[in-house]
Formats: structure tokens, sequence, C-alpha cells
């Protein structure tokens, strides 16, 4: 029996499976070592992770698929790579938008020992905040600091436009999301600039546009955020597209 | 593959094996009950959990063992159960005491979908806490609230003498103890009296016997708190045989 599963210790990356193989793998990779520094796994070559992510992809009979790649603490760690098709509710996300409210996470500063910066096995935290947004009318949730400023959604980023102007927010006490680094990076491809920089949930109405991002759905449009209607974005199938996806 | 192992999606329990069978194993499962609420979780009948355990119990050789028992989301829940020894780690602890330091949990209140009051297999966060305690030259860390109340350990609860009166701090935001509920129940046969009362890390140095109590542990004696030396509790030894311990 595995021990590091048995305790939620372990880290995980989830990948975008594409006939072109698996996507941003090195961003993936790179996000999967600074995990596994903050728990302390020593992680196998990459060289080894990386084969086993093209192998998962060549497994993978779909047009589009999830990878998971996990390694746990063990000792000694364990890699497991997992394939599979990508949620319905994820492609309706994607496809329709989402409903999304503010709730603050109740932690102004991480402590040092917190795990908020790694993407960890202990994911129970963040699917019961999820399934309380269902309950609370919504799709999903955005958590705030105690002062009312965006942090992140369970699982995936925030980004926003305001003007011309693509952002999200700093990567402190959030996991730093792969799919919004590389909008903000691509961001003048469409003619949009980039920025990083801190919103309220009082000032995030005003956006321009608002979504979560992330590896599988992409990105998901707000379409509702705490219960007021917003006019659908003209840009969405356009970062939708940047993204690869159309 | 277990999809809820790969989630840390499931709740457990840490129940210490004695030759007379797997100890407060109706305290423990109501426990799990209470957690398995929480996230979600169905369980099996509790009568197949309790046989579960006494197969366990009968399968350990040893004088004293460590059996957990896991049930995780799936779907569909799947069941496990490990024995084992107590590892030398909780022995020593046991017998020798340890340092504590104190140190802010960052989390004042709670959110609502917050899983702190459940005993789940997310559990990394915790042994990230216990590390980073043992950098700073401690055994073990006790969180507190901001406003510097006492909240637990990451694996163990906060018990402490004042007089003649044996106390714990209330179950608010707090996994509540079996070990520490067992004694404070039973603290009438040593002559004392039992009270859940909050205290601050600035009163407890003043405290007459300060304890760390969980399953495998029975009672760990707090002999250094935050870099201080305190004087042995004459009421150690008599706690330890009121749980079992000689």
């Amino acid at each position: 029996m595995d021990r590091g599963l048995l305790h939620g210790e372990g880290v995980f990356e989830t990948l975008h499976l594409r006939p072109s193989g698996p996507w941003l793998l090195d961003e993936h990779l790179d996000r999967l070592e600074r995990s596994a520094a903050l728990l302390e796994i020593p992680l196998p070559p990459r060289s080894d992770l990386a084969e086993l992510a093209f192998q998962g992809a060549r497994a993978w009979p779909g047009d589009e698929g999830a990878l998971r790649l996990i390694v746990t603490a063990g000792p000694p760690p364990v890699v497991y790579a997992t394939v599979g098709p990508i949620p319905g509710s994820v492609l309706r996300e994607r496809r329709e938008g989402i409903r999304l409210i503010t709730a603050d996470r109740g932690i102004q500063t991480p402590p040092p020992w917190s795990l908020v910066t790694a993407k960890s096995l202990s994911y129970a935290e963040n699917l019961a905040a999820k399934r309380w947004a269902i309950r609370q009318g919504a799709d999903d949730l955005l958590w705030l600091t105690p002062d009312g400023h965006a942090l992140e959604a369970p699982t995936a980023n925030l980004v926003w436009l305001t003007g011309t102007t693509l952002c999200t927010v700093p990567p402190d006490g959030i996991l730093a999301g792969t799919t919004a680094a590389y909008l903000l990076e691509h961001a003048a491809d469409l003619g949009l600039t980039a920025d990083i920089r801190k919103i309220t949930a009082t000032d995030l109405p005003a956006a321009d546009g608002i979504w979560l991002a992330s590896s599988l759905r992409g990105l998901a449009e707000v379409h509702t955020l705490d219960g007021t209607k917003r006019a659908a974005s003209e840009w969405t199938p356009r970062l939708l597209a940047l993204l690869g996806f159309s």
C-alpha cells in the first residue's frame, strides 16, 4: 500500500492531451518540480516523466483527453499516470460559461508551512469548496483574502480584461496557473497588453471580461458574478482560439 | 485506480491496538461518521467497519499496534484497513515528552466548506507543518488562531492541567480528539475535575502540566514550550495509566 497516497502526500499535474501531444508539458513539469520541492518529495528524472506523458498521450485515442501525472511521497516515491476523457461538466463550462460567486477563504497570509502554492493530492478541501459553491446555486467560487482581494478558484485561476489589458493576480498565496501564464505571454498576438495585478471583489464586476482558466477547461467565461448577469465578451472565442480551442 | 485516493478524498481513523482489541472503537467509528458526513462520503454499515477493525486486531501479533481504517470517496467508496507497529518516534514521545512551539495557523474562522473538523486523507499540510516545526528545532507545533488562542497540533490535541482541573479546548475549528475526550470523561477517577475552555498562548505557560493527546501516543508531555524548559508533571504517569499505558 502506497503510504503517500493514504496521507494525500503527493503532487500532480493535469495536462490537456491533443493530437500534437500533451500540451504545455514543460510548464507542467516545471510546476510539478516546484510542488515536489515544497512537499520535499524527490522526483524521478524529468526525462522519465516526459516519456511517461508521451506514452499516455499515445495511448489516448480521442481528439482531446486528460492526462494526470502523479508522484506520491512514499517513501519510496511512486509515479502514476492516468489518461481519460475530458469530463462533460468541463466541456460544458468551456462552451457555456459559469456562474461564479466570491467567498472569503479566511487566510490573509498563509503560514510558512502552507502548501497553497503547491498542487498536492490533498485536494479534499478544494473539492468541498466547489460542492459548497454548487449548493449556493453557482458553478464555482473565487476565493478572496479576508480584506477582499481575489485569489483563485479551487481548481482554476482568475483572468480578466480591463480595456485591452489582460490580467491575472500575482502568484502569492495561490497555485500559479499554466494556462493563465500562457494567455498573458501570448496576449500580444491578439493586440492585447498583459499585466499581473491585484483586484478586489468590489472592482471585479467592472472588468470587460472575466474568466476562469485551467488546463482542461482552457477558459470558462463568467456569465454571472455573485448573482449578477454579465454581457458576453467578444474576446472569449478569440482567447479560446489563442489556447488552441476552437 | 481509486479516484478518491488520488484526490485525498477520503476519511480515516487511527486506533490503538491492544491485547483487548482496538481501543475506543465506538468513539473512532462515531468520528469517522462525522468526517464522512462532512466529505459527503457514504459509509458501509457500521458493523462491517467494526468487524474489519476486529479482524485487523486479530491479525496483529504484537502487544500494541496501529490500525488505520480508511474509506475513500471513490466513487464508489473503497474501504482499506492497515495494521502495523507503533512508530518508534511515537513511543519515544510518549516516554520522553516533546518540545512544542506555538504558531499562528492563519485562520480566525474556518470558511463554511472547511474540513478542519474532519479527519480526511488530505493530510499533506498537517505533515508539512510538523516538518516545519522540526526545522525550527522542536518536535511538534501547536496551532493558534490569529488572535492567539490555542487550537490543536497537526496530529494531536492539547490537554493541560490547571490546579486540579484537566482541560482541553472547545471543538471549534479543530478535529475533536478521542483520547482527550476519554481523559476528561475519566478525570474524576484520579480526583481531578474536567473542563472545556479556551486558552491563549500567553496563559498556557502557567499551566501545571501540558500534554499532546492522540490515539497512538496516548500522551506526550510538553517538557519545553516555545524554548522554555518546564518541570516534569507528577500527573504524567497517572494520566498515562488512566489511558491504559503503563
